[in-house]
């Protein structure tokens, strides 16, 4: 279902590269990294299966909240990326609790500044065309993985 | 919101005393308490505008999937309520999280017992015709929270 | 035991006051809001039996990791706030989890950009003589926590 | 630092084939698992990091606590295992999240039943002499990852 997966973020407008970029610039402070190793970590984050669900589970609310297929009241909170609706950042604390405590801030962050393709999504989500409610916070969710990863495995060497 | 919310768990065969039951039967060994006030908890967890949000999203989902409306493969793990799956737990940490450390023992406690009402809900959704893989652990939440709020509040006494 | 709480932060260099201005630098973007109410709703998040038992733990491993009383590895990776450690964060989960998803963004937030009293309380925790590891992230869990509850009582207004 | 987790385990009272011997109760209704199996993945999960870090804290904190040398109400908090106190299930959690869904609703489960091992710790705490208030938290941490790690290692095959 990985390929599902990579398939359904191009559909909506994110590729691999767009997500590496930003661990890119969220570790170059740290570390010497290129984006090659973010690329090749943003896909290993993908590979597992607690990702996976979340892509395909979180693009699968949106795409019904755009069509209206939900309860009015519901779809209209998740449509609109009501503030206090919260459940798109739960949904991807599955991702982000599965990396650690580098995973978890930096998830914060990213969700709080919106970086690069992040913002993007989140501005075109605002739009009456498209939801993106859930989507942007998984970008998020696997950015910050990735950068945790990489941050953990430098410290090994 | 909150009648909403209440409509839908009755049409989905739960209801408030179904669960203050639960509640009953987790607390009762430790303290002095009757179904009313279990009740009366239950209702007030149910009031908060995050377990509204999380029952609306998690019902509308199971519906969904009863229905075949996702992908192909996503619907077909939520329907057969796959156990690896992972999310439904996730979802309802949005209400557990709220309600601090008996919250969390005992959801992972109702999740595995799976007493009354929710055993009853997770057989149904089992079942060909219906989905209840978010809603079982939904009541998982409200009814552990509702008990560590009671273990809180008769703390204060 | 909340005095308790309030005179062990003040002893170890921050004041309500401190995470007050935090959290006004937090939401005035947002809402129309005053040092006051920031100052109240710090005062009210630290007057929950989870924060005072989170305040008061935090800073006696902080304490003992000074004073050289922990086991020397563990003692050495607390006294230098070792970057993966990590159980500096988790504990502070015990704030923001009882906040929701605003808390839970902000706090990852503040922890990386580190403004006011975190930066100061950071600094000072990296120096030979004192050790705040654990102190940072409560005052990072605190804010978050606050700038989250208002946000979501303006919304009822 | 591994080898010093599993002295100071030891000393405390717990081995690894005490807490495999849980895993292989858990799972054995689900797959066909043998105690050899239990006993290398408890092993693998002690050998990360934030499992190595968390057992040297939360021991470190129970010694503290054993010893008298924390403040006096938080030490008398930590010291009878109090119900409310919570921050040693939220230091669980460090591990706990690492593992996924299945970690979570086993830990709930393993710390409301207390099986084997985590029931002697538990009752070898609530003396006057002993505090394994944080310890058997971190057992049940333990348990149920590794029956978490076991339950997605047979899926794949």
């Amino acid at each position: 279902m990985k390929e599902l997966a990579l398939i359904k973020l191009e559909e909506r407008g994110v590729t691999v590269d767009d997500i590496a970029t930003i661990v890119l610039d969220l570790q170059r402070n740290y570390q010497d990294v290129t984006l090659e190793d973010c690329r090749a970590t943003v896909l290993s984050i993908i590979s597992k299966s607690e990702t996976i669900y979340t892509i395909l589970t979180g693009i699968a609310i949106d795409v019904a909240a755009e069509k209206g297929l939900l309860d009015t009241e519901i779809n209209s909170l998740i449509a609109k990326d009501y503030g206090l609706y919260g459940l798109d950042e739960i949904l991807a604390l599955s991702i982000v609790n599965m990396n650690g405590s580098i995973a978890l801030t930096n998830f914060g962050y990213l969700d709080k500044t919106k970086p690069g393709i992040i913002g993007v999504i989140d501005k075109e989500g605002k739009s009456e065309a498209k939801c993106h409610t859930f989507l942007d916070d998984i970008i998020c969710a696997i950015a910050s993985s990735a950068a945790s990863r990489i941050a953990h495995r430098m410290e090994k060497k």
